[in-house]
């Protein structure tokens, strides 16, 4: 699977499409605003001359999403700067996401969001500046790799992208001195399973490790020293990489591609040789990789439930949300809706166009039928990180 | 007309697109290469120092042209480098175009770009970066108006996209202190025109005069002293604007709806509302603007002719190429689906989209009628210019 080339939310307006199914990735950045509003107060506060800052949002994807989580900054930004009587610096903005992104839709709002945050800064008592004052660019390339000038970014942020891997792991067998790479043994599953073997396992954790290094080093070049970074994504609370909210969403969706491989509707080696280019971290690991690359401290890592529908949940309450029947059945169809609207192209290639509406039907079923008896719960990790030096 | 809107190329890759027709603009972009890597080498040499170099390319459109202009100023920079025994230096490209441009064509692109960019560093000698020297990003925005962040820039390039205006003139007649605007009196014509009324050929003047000083004060903000501007765009080497090389290809065109509005196919009104958001400037007004505006100083200006399907002709060569007819329709097919390609989106709202297949067909006969008797050019400004200070 070429990652670069298939991942990427699912295009246009349509019924399926990202822009229509994104309240989740949505409640995520809201979910991380407290944390990212004290990453840029603090950076505010310890740069009291700046008059340009460098923001880049990692991942922007292509819907209401993309402008949400740079808005969020920039108001951030005004109100601080209102509160500290100090002019607004210039903000050169990049947004970025792989080049297979649909940046076009997003260019098409940009003139309304230059109108938004200029009536918002006129509302705060600055002058109006027509726009001069916010400067957006769209970057595109994988944030696995270097992005943008040396020292040139003040402040980073990244929702609902970094749980996706540069590729998908392999299976590495030393022979003389080649890596010879091969898929995983994961039978019947697309992703860390109970069922996997411990080489599965050991396969995504070491590709999460080096694919967060690069990262992480990538970024160290980026940002100034002092500068931030607020990061939100799908991890896990426990060391266990098999628990319910580490994977259920695609031991589900495994579930749902082989009851049709059972009616030999698509094949199952296809469902064998398929593996997810995603990773669910605990907090251990991110800890582990933060550190061995060393030019990074961490402010905050914060690891919080959200409900599969992307509701927040009081950590306190564990107990089981009662739904209807009825109500089960609607959850699982948003929920389907939602998973597909990101993963269907990187299913595509694989089990073809034509089975996508039959198996998201049978996704939507399976996953309203757990509704009923569960209450599922993703654990979203914040991390608050401080380039050192 | 809201020329933020209409003024894009006509989009993907089918046989009347832009990425199919754009000879005329590659060619105009060689044309202007020497003056471009002169200027590059003076700036060069005066910044023998310098780390990273800002570089933007403004209206790059969407098509093989888009990575053309920056990809000749990286490997110009690059031999600089190698000739001058220097590192190469970080380069930061921001790829210029209206919101309305296909951006997502160019992205496409890119992967590709960045290997034949390092392969071409290699080759000189220089050690393999993984592209992470050079940083390419989109700017959407107009150039009339502020697009980076003060002096973030050392060299800005533009080709044929300054005979675009921001707006289309209108006629502006005073009445007690409130300017009221209306459409110009230019009867059967859509630019200037040897029938056009006096006050047609001031409100173009007026508005190119207007465009090109804010253009002039948005980039003398956002380069850094000494930072430097190369140009090429469509002009006129006479002070009269409705010789052959300012306007006839308009003229032609004109001519084309004309003769559909005789047979009832189109409203001969809306011809006369209609009025291309274009001029071709004069090099006495270029100087004129540059002068008002005080930032820039000329380090060279020139005014090349170039054959309406891109060749370069020798300056002393003013005589008829003689064509046969067949060999004079075929130019003007082509030369009728390079125009078609840029200015369609423009026409298309007024005279609606089930004409233009018509309105292009009569196009070409009477553009290759022309060509039997006449052997039309362009006139191509070339100027280079230092920011002062």
């Amino acid at each position: 699977m070429e990652v670069m080339r298939v991942l990427h939310m699912n295009k246009g307006n349509g019924e399926t499409s990202y822009a229509k199914n994104s309240t989740v990735q949505s409640n995520i950045i809201s979910l991380g605003r407290r944390v990212m509003d004290e990453a840029l107060k603090k950076l505010m506060m310890r740069n009291s001359e700046i008059s340009s800052i460098g923001i880049a949002d990692l991942g922007c994807s292509s819907g209401p999403n993309s402008l949400l989580s740079i808005s969020n900054i920039i108001d951030t930004i005004h109100n601080l700067c209102a509160d500290l009587e100090r002019p607004v610096p210039e903000l050169t903005v990049s947004l970025n996401d792989l080049p297979s992104n649909d940046f076009n839709y997003i260019f098409a709002s940009l003139p309304e969001f230059y109108d938004r945050i200029n009536n918002n800064k006129e509302s705060l008592g600055f002058c109006r500046g027509g726009g001069e004052s916010c400067f957006v660019s769209a970057v595109p390339g994988s944030f696995y790799g270097r992005l943008f000038p040396r020292r040139s970014l003040h402040f980073v942020h990244s929702s609902s992208s970094l749980h996706w891997l540069s590729q998908v792991p392999c299976r590495e067998a030393e022979k003389e001195d080649r890596a010879i790479t091969a898929d995983l043994d994961n039978m019947g599953k697309i992703y860390i399973s109970k069922t996997s073997p411990k080489s599965a396992h050991k396969a995504y954790a070491l590709q999460f490790q080096t694919d967060f290094l690069v990262f992480l080093r990538s970024r160290s070049e980026e940002l100034v020293p002092g500068g931030r970074m607020v990061l939100s994504f799908l991890g896990r609370s426990s060391l266990d990489p098999t628990t319910e909210e580490s994977c259920y969403q695609w031991e589900l969706l495994a579930q749902a591609l082989m009851s049709m491989a059972k009616e030999g509707i698509i094949e199952e080696e296809k469902i064998d040789a398929f593996n997810a280019p995603y990773y669910a971290a605990s907090s251990e690991e991110l800890k582990m990789v933060i550190e061995k690359e060393g030019s990074f401290s961490i402010d905050r890592l914060e690891i919080s439930p959200v409900d599969w529908e992307g509701g927040s949940i009081c950590e306190e309450s564990y107990d089981l949300v009662v739904r209807s029947k009825p109500e089960a059945l609607a959850s699982g169809r948003r929920v389907a809706n939602t998973i597909r609207a990101v993963v269907e192209p990187m299913l595509e290639p694989t089990f073809g166009e034509n089975v996508m509406d039959e198996l998201f039907e049978r996704y939507a079923k399976i996953v309203g039928e757990y509704f009923y008896v569960s209450s599922p719960r993703y654990a979203i990790v914040i991390v608050s990180l401080v380039r050192t030096g």
